[in-house]
């Protein structure tokens, strides 16, 4: 199986406590390829500006990530500078440069539309509804977005929602979306917006997914590194979705582990800065991190 | 088995966006001693004012803990008034009174001395040291601590991590004694000052257990109400330890049960204020709710 990926390509400033890098790969699709190209096949539709390095071009090519639906455009590519503090919590946004990506309009290619698995990045809902009117009767359509969506096209946002199978966020913005601040009241009126399946990324404390099936934990790994959260919970999706679309199953089981591969390939994104330690990754290392992450809340 | 626990009892004044008591029952002693009076028999030393209702001291005798430790004095009561904010986190104290309990000196009656398993509270760490002089060769002791003395009394405190062996603290507390922000590093570094194993409560997102046979996660079940998170900790404490007793065994497949059952008590403190949930809390309840527990994080 293989997944279409529809969202920003990026170049990021970032600045830790800890160390510092200049326009380096970033943005939605780029970690969510990366992440699932450990699994399955993907598609990216996305636009970057003519200074885009041929480089990270090549990187995603290496992973046999499809690039048909990329489309470099005259102009910058969208930047964004963020800082964190010395807890590595919710950066500080230094600048936003959306450059190219203001005008992005995804068109899918033809050969791209009749994909099984889906997701939306964080984009413009109106964006992803878009996609979701060019695609022919996917498998599993998945989406994220984000406090300024919820915030600034409530409309559009449900819209789309009433069209998705799995919502991915955060705490903070479940409970925005929901105008709740407990975590299972907000995950029923999430539920009841459409998707039939929410997924709830905690960061360091692991990823709860709620459904008509129940509620699951998938714990997250008390990590030796952390050097750069950016980008971790789009590697999330990125391991689910792609772990998911491997076993073309939607089977409870399987959407289980998928969010514990989510958690799992997540958990090697924030040990280095931008993709530096997805690009390097193997199957082995997942599958011996995978087996830890279970071992965590085992009683044997 | 029995557990003797050394601990504050205060009258609580508890504010939060849901609704207000006034002079209800709490402290850390009070938290602990119920919860674990739930699994194991309890004997409390501590210091109450002549304030001190007639009707808390029937609650705890109904529970079976024993009160031959529990010291009546002239004065009031050690008082603390807190208000939490909407999303129920760390409260702010409008104020603390430590009445009688200023002069706390723990002594331990005689026929309390051999107890074999012993939780030192978040007392003065000179205090602990006290009661762990007074104490005939225990087979386990907890202790808890506090930023307060983290800051304050740090060569007393880590005079009472050589002689415990297990500490259960919070988040910011093993950061703070470690001063080392990442908790994998934070954990490695407390156990490296004494304790065999180290707990770490994280509120609703769980809690880890490290030790030299790894780490455990036990997960959280998000809950349908919370109302009041005071005395969360505390009743951990007990679940964990009440178990741990019960059992009497540091297998570490029971240390990971009490992990379970202390979150699993905890949970239901704070669906009421004070320790109104815990005054009536069932087994059964408690075995429906470890089961829900552990669900959490099965894949079948």
């Amino acid at each position: 199986m293989s997944i279409l990926v529809v969202g920003s390509i990026a170049l990021d400033t970032v600045e830790t406590p800890f160390g510092e890098v200049k326009d380096v790969l970033g943005g939605s699709a780029s970690y969510f390829s990366l992440a699932a190209s450990l699994f399955t096949d993907v598609k990216v539709v996305a636009v970057v500006g003519e200074d885009f390095p041929q480089e990270y071009i090549g990187l995603l090519a290496s992973k046999g990530v499809e690039l048909g639906g990329f489309d470099r455009v005259p102009g910058k590519t969208f930047r964004w500078h963020g800082r964190y503090g010395y807890d590595l919590g919710d950066p500080d946004t230094l600048g936003t440069f959306l450059n190219v990506f203001e005008k992005f309009n995804p068109v899918i290619p033809e050969n791209y539309r009749e994909t099984d698995y889906v997701f939306l990045a964080n984009i413009d809902p109106q964006l992803q509804m878009s996609v979701l009117k060019q695609v022919k009767k996917p498998k599993l359509v998945a989406c994220d977005t984000m406090n300024y969506w919820i915030e600034n096209k409530p409309m559009e946002l449900k819209e789309v929602l009433k069209h998705v199978n799995i919502l991915i966020v955060n705490d903070s913005e479940i409970r925005a979306l929901a105008k709740e601040p407990k975590m299972l009241k907000a995950a029923r009126t999430v539920l009841d917006m459409g998707p039939g399946i929410l997924i709830v990324k905690r960061g360091e404390y692991g990823a709860l997914m709620f459904s008509k099936d129940g509620i699951f934990w998938a714990p997250s790994y008390p990590l030796e590194e952390i050097v750069d959260p950016t980008g971790a919970g789009d590697t999330f999706a990125g391991g689910f979705m792609g772990y998911v679309s491997s076993q073309d199953s939607v089977d409870p089981v399987e959407l289980k582990k998928g969010v514990v591969y989510g958690s799992v390939v997540a958990s090697f994104t924030v040990e280095d800065f931008s993709v530096k330690k997805l690009a390097t990754l193997k199957r082995e290392e997942i599958s011996t991190r995978f087996q830890a992450f279970l071992k965590l809340s085992n009683f044997d």
